[in-house]
C-alpha cells in the first residue's frame, strides 16, 4: 500500500483555508486506521470539522472504532453529545460497548438518551454480559442458514445482505430454535455444486464458545484451531453472535500487555500517552506496597546490626545477594507466568516445573556463588567470606526458583491473575531471605570472619 | 465443540491391545491441534505407531505443524529419517521451514536428501530470505487471477483448485508479469453478478509487504488494518506469496513472549518444558552480567565503608532506596518498551515520554520519600535521617524515570531490541545511583546523623 503521504500539515492548511471539499477528498484517501494518529495532532476545532466531514462520508464511525482508547477523550471533547450519539448508533455492538466505556461519566447518561431506542436496548442487553466475557466482544452481525438451503440459496442470501464492512467468512447453519448445527466456510460454499444442501457442506461439531466465557480463553481457542471467527452460543446452544479474528488479535495484544504490566506492578490504564496525573495515581498504591516490603527487607538487615557493627564490609555484599536472588526469581516467574498465559502448563505438570526451576536455581546459584565466593575471597583476603557468600547464594537462588514457580501457580489455582503482585512477593522474599541467610551465616561464622 | 474426551489412557490401551483400527478411529476424531499434547505423554514406540496411523490418514503433517516446537524433538526421536522426510514433503513451505529448523543438526542433512527434488529446491529458496522476515512465514499457495476474468470464472478457478486446508479469503489480481494489481475479497466475488470483470471488483492499492520486511512489522500491518491475509511481493511488486492471519497470531504471540523474556533477561529457548540443562546454559551468561553489575553496586557501597562504620544503621535503608528505585525504573521501562512494541511511540514523541516519566518519578519519589523519611525519623529518632532518605529517593526515582524511558528509546534508535538488556542496565543504574546518593548525602550530613 502507498503509505499515507498526507501529513497533518497539509490537512491543517486545507482546513484553515476553508476549502473543506478538498480536505474531504484528502480524508477519503486515508485508511480509517490511519486517521487516528492524524487527529491526535489537531486542535479541538479542527477535530470537529474533520469528524463532520468524515460523518458525511459515513466513515466517522469506522474511524472511531479504529482509534486507540487513549485518543478517545480528545475526540469526545471536540464534539457534541448529539454527534457522539449519532456516531455510536453507527457502530457494531462490540465497538459501541468499548467506546461507551470511554465516555466520561458526566456525559454518558445524556449521550445514551440520544441513542435510538433500539440501539439503547441493544447496548443495555450487551452490558449484561460479564466484563471481559465473549458476549462483550461478539458482533451480532452474522449470516444464519437453514440446513435445507442449497449452496446457491446461501450465496443468494450473501448477495441479499449487501456489502458490509465485516467480511463474511463462515455461514452458520441453525435449526428452527436457532441452535447451531454446523458451520459452512464461504470457500466451501463457492466450490460446491449450486444444488448441494447446506447440511452436506457444513462442518458438524463446530468449535463454539459460551457468551460467558473469558475473552482470553476464546482467543486461545481461535489461535489454537486457526479459526477466522468463532460462534458464540447461549446455554441452549443457540447462536448469539460471532467473534472475528481481528477482535481476537486485539484481545491477545491486550492480554500480553496486561501480563507484562502485572509483572512490573503496573495498571493497564498507565500508558505512554496517559497523563502524568493518571500514571502517578495508578503507581502510588504499588509504591506503597513496595515500600512496605522494602522496609521489611531493611528490618531483616536491622536484625543483624550487631554483626554489621563488627564487620561493616558485609554491607558491600548485600546488593550482590539481593540482586542475583531477585533476578533469578523474576526469571523463573517470567517463564512460568508466560507458560500459564499461553496455556502450556496445567497444574499437573506444574509440580514438574517447580522441580525443574529449583534445580536450575541450584545450578545457577552454585555457579554464581562460586564465582562470587572467589571474588569475595580475593577482595577481602578471607576464604570464609567467600564461603558465606557461596552458601547464601545457593540457598537464595534455590528458594528463588521454588517461589518464582510456585507463587504464580498457587495464584492461578486460587483463580487469581498469576502475574498480578507475584513480582512484588517474589522479589520481597528473595531479598529478605537473601539478607537473612547471608547475614545469618555470617553471624554464625563471625569469629572466623573478623 | 465437544472437548476431546479421549484421554491418553484410552489411546494407550488401544495401542497396547494391538487393535490399531480402533486407535485409528479414535485419532480421526481428534483435532490436529489437540494431538500434540496427547503425544507428549506417550512412549517413543507408541508415538511411532500413532504417527504411522496419522500418516495413513494424511493427517500427520497437519498435526506436525500444530505442534509446539518444544515437543518436536520427542517426535523426531521416535521416527525414521524416511518418515520425517515424507512428513516434511506434505507441509506448506512456511511450516516446512519452521519444522526443519528444529531437526537436530546431525540428522538434518540426511533428512533433506530424502526430500523430493522440487521440495528441496523450494526449501533452499525460502531459506534465502533473512530470518524473521515475511518471506519465511509466507505460503506460496494462493489464487492469482487475470484482471479480465469475470466473477464466475474466478469462482470456477476456486472450484478447480479443490479443497485445501488453507481457507481462501482473498483472490489476487495480477498482470502478465505477476505484478499485484488488486485484491478481491471472496465475499465480494460471491455477491457480484457472474459477468462482472475482476478489475471492477478488486480493491486497488491493496496493502502488501515486501518479502524482506520484518515479521513484526507485517503483524502490525495485519492487526492495524484488520486483514485476514497480506500479499508478499518482491522489489518489482510481483506476487510471491501470502501471509495468513493465523500465522500473524503466532508472530504476535512470539513477539510478546520475546518482549516479556527480554525484560527479565531470558532467552526465548528457555521455556517451561525445555530441559533444565538448556535453561541453565541460557541463564548463565545473564547471571554473569548480573553479578558484574551487582558487584559494582556493592563497590559503590564499599566507597562509603567509613561512613557505615560510624553509623551502621544506614545499612538498614539500603534495600529501601534500591528496592523503590529499581521498581520505579522497571515500571517506566515496561511502559515504554510496550509502547514501542505496539508502535505507539515514535522518537519525536519519545522526548515527551521521557519528560512525563521523569515527572512521574519525581512525584512518586517525593511521596515515597516523604513517607520513608517519616518512618526513618520515627525508627531512628533523628529527623536528619528522614531528610537524607527523602533526598536520595527523590533523586533516584527521577533518574529512574529518565533512564527507564531513555534507555529503550536509545536502544531503539540504535536499531537494537529496546527490551534486551535494558532491565539490567536500568536496575544497575538505579541501584548504584541510589546507594551513591543515599550514602553520599549521609556522608555530607554525617555529623548531624551520629
Amino acid at each position: 500500500m502507498a503509505k499515507p503521504v498526507v501529513t497533518v500539515r497539509i490537512l491543517r492548511r486545507l482546513l484553515a483555508s476553508g476549502v473543506h471539499t478538498r480536505a474531504a477528498r484528502l480524508l477519503e484517501r486515508i485508511h480509517p486506521a490511519d486517521l487516528g494518529p492524524l487527529l491526535a495532532d489537531l486542535t479541538p476545532d479542527e477535530i470537529r470539522i474533520v469528524i463532520d466531514l468524515l460523518f458525511k462520508q459515513r466513515r466517522a464511525a469506522n474511524m472511531l472504532r479504529e482509534l486507540p482508547p487513549e485518543l478517545l477523550p480528545q475526540i469526545f471533547d471536540s464534539i457534541t453529545d448529539q454527534r457522539l450519539a449519532e456516531l455510536l448508533a453507527r457502530l457494531e455492538i462490540d465497538d459501541m460497548l468499548e467506546t461507551v466505556e470511554n465516555i466520561p461519566e458526566d456525559r454518558c447518561e445524556s449521550v445514551r438518551k440520544l441513542l435510538p431506542q433500539s440501539k439503547r436496548d441493544e447496548l443495555r442487553h450487551a452490558e449484561l454480559y460479564p466484563p471481559d466475557s465473549a458476549g462483550r466482544v461478539m458482533t451480532t452481525n452474522f449470516l444464519a442458514l437453514d440446513e435445507k438451503m442449497t449452496a446457491q440459496e446461501a450465496i443468494d442470501s450473501i448477495r441479499a445482505a449487501g456489502d458490509s464492512p465485516d467480511p463474511v467468512l463462515y455461514l452458520y447453519v441453525v435449526d428452527e430454535l436457532r441452535r447451531l448445527l454446523g458451520v459452512v466456510p464461504i470457500r466451501r460454499l463457492v466450490a460446491a455444486q449450486p444444488g448441494t444442501p447446506c447440511h452436506e457442506l457444513m462442518i458438524r461439531e463446530a468449535i463454539s464458545t459460551p457468551a460467558e466465557a473469558d475473552q482470553e480463553e476464546v482467543a486461545h481457542l481461535v489461535a489454537r484451531y486457526d479459526l477466522l471467527a468463532i460462534p458464540v452460543t447461549d446455554v441452549d446452544g443457540c447462536m448469539l453472535g460471532i467473534i472475528t479474528v481481528d477482535d481476537v488479535i486485539d484481545v491477545i495484544t491486550e492480554e500480553a500487555t496486561q501480563d507484562i504490566y502485572h509483572l512490573a506492578g503496573l495498571s493497564e490504564a498507565d500508558r505512554v500517552f496517559s497523563s502524568a496525573r493518571v500514571s502517578i495515581r495508578k503507581r502510588l498504591p504499588w509504591m506503597l506496597l513496595n515500600l512496605a516490603t522494602a522496609f521489611t527487607a531493611g528490618a531483616v538487615v536491622g536484625l543483624f546490626e550487631h554483626t554489621l557493627e563488627q564487620l561493616v564490609s558485609l554491607a558491600v555484599f548485600l546488593p550482590v545477594v539481593a540482586g542475583v536472588g531477585g533476578n533469578g526469581g523474576i526469571q523463573t516467574l517470567t517463564v512460568i507466568t508466560r507458560a500459564i498465559a499461553l496455556g502450556e502448563i496445567e497444574f499437573s505438570s506444574g509440580l514438574r516445573a517447580v522441580g525443574k526451576e529449583m534445580a536450575v536455581g541450584l545450578a545457577v546459584g552454585s555457579a554464581a556463588g562460586l564465582l562470587s565466593g572467589v571474588i569475595a575471597y580475593l577482595w577481602h583476603g578471607n576464604p570464609m567470606m567467600g564461603l558465606v557468600l557461596l552458601l547464601a547464594m545457593v540457598f537464595t537462588m534455590t528458594v528463588a526458583g521454588l517461589l518464582g514457580a510456585a507463587v504464580p501457580l498457587i495464584l492461578k489455582a486460587l483463580r487469581q491473575d498469576p502475574a498480578l503482585g507475584a513480582g512484588v512477593i517474589v522479589t520481597f522474599c528473595t531479598d529478605a531471605l537473601g539478607f537473612f541467610s547471608f547475614l545469618g551465616i555470617a553471624t554464625l561464622l563471625l569469629r572466623h570472619l573478623v
